[in-house]
């Protein structure tokens, strides 16, 4: 599957006095990475909301091997590993630009839900968007498990 | 005017690479007090916004005279320094635990506004809240510019 | 093995517009934990770093089952699940204080580092460190994996 | 005297539960300004840093006027107001792209000092950093209060 990339610069206030990116940050990055990825499908996040739903997170993981730097650029790339019409999961991987070293890799799961935080089960609470979201995902490379 | 205290221990999260805490973290120690600050007068912030005031920031500001470091024990004293139907002003001062040194102070002023983010006159759209605030912080010592 | 505790109120930065504390701050959360855990067996975090060794995240995952919101008290337990010469990994569960409802659990898994980051095998480089860390879990109830 | 320009797309991350943009990041995206104004006048911040050269902020202030929020495109534009050999002061504006509309302006003073923390006088300590510095403002049309 084709990976959805997003850049960004590592700003001072995400280091820490161990002079490296704080690690709960690099979820931050992820989060960036979503947002261009629901963009690039055709569904901003921001919309989805408007609409009345919601993504929360119910599971994250990362894995660190080097660290990234304020001055670093950084690339994240996305890509959707895993949806149900109750639930997706996207998988994430932080390189450096310019040498293209991988930093870190995780993934975050994601209910869908109202406003209420009540699960929904998106198909049927939402086929349209459904729809669109697993297409979006098709034409990006992921069949198989869909 | 007597002080509200509030006590919190420096987060490795809140530093960055100069090995201090990171200056905006600061404002986040001021809401730690303003928090306290309004519970010590009865009226919890969580519970203003179930009534439907929110008192977003308006304007604030800080000066900084000596680093804070992780393993830091600080304390924040806050105050009203102004308060009126449509506004109020806190001010702050960030000190060491142990040696007392203060190492900051500044303020942050809020509007008094609805859900929708317009502003209110909280003494005519919710007076006893109005009336509650004014009593406590007349409580805790300031009474000249209510 | 005996849990180390402890208590933090969820800050209003810490929210974020889905009304809930924001998946990444769980992770501070934890770093509040681990920082208690240190000071708990006798090894504040902050002297282990003046004695020249680092614990960075080299994984670190959480699942969410309950969220947790501006206004709740809540409580941090830290355990130490593995310990080697070269790795520690801690675990821990965030509960909301009152009713005592578990909203997430996870954990991160730290590698002992020198000050430039290269992996350090601790029981060699620091070994009175190594014995009192050994020693403080110990008492904690955790001989099983040491 | 010409402002530099930086872009940021609003991250989940940085709203509350109010709907809107925590108050305290406005100024990490100060710190985004800042960093692009470092770079476009050709040193790079973390350049200085490895020069033994820091900018610690000790004075800093922001005013609120509309609020910035998930989904908007941020424009910063950052000039420098004052410099002295021993501090130097930049304001900033932060605009929503698109309307163009200002959410919010404020400043951040910033002293010169050594990696120690202690002042030092920037034209004396480091007078090819300071040249720098002086001419590259001076080419952004900022010349009368040097």
């Amino acid at each position: 599957m084709k990976a959805v990339e997003a850049s960004v610069s590592v700003r001072y206030a995400e280091t820490d006095q161990m002079g490296v990116v704080y690690h709960a940050n690099y979820y931050v990055w992820f989060e960036v990475g979503r947002s261009e990825f629901f963009d690039a499908i055709g569904l901003p996040y921001a919309d989805m909301e408007k609409d009345g739903i919601f993504l929360p997170v119910i599971e994250c993981f990362c894995r660190y091997k080097r660290s990234a730097r304020y001055g670093d650029r950084i690339k994240v790339k996305t890509r959707v590993v895993e949806i149900k019409p109750t639930r997706v999961k996207l998988a994430y991987e932080i390189f450096r630009e310019g040498d293209g070293v991988l930093l870190a890799e995780g993934y975050t799961e994601h209910a869908f839900t109202g406003k209420d935080g009540r699960p929904v089960n998106l198909k049927k609470s939402h086929p349209e968007v459904w729809n669109t979201l697993v297409k979006g995902i098709g034409q990006l490379g992921l069949n198989e498990s869909v």
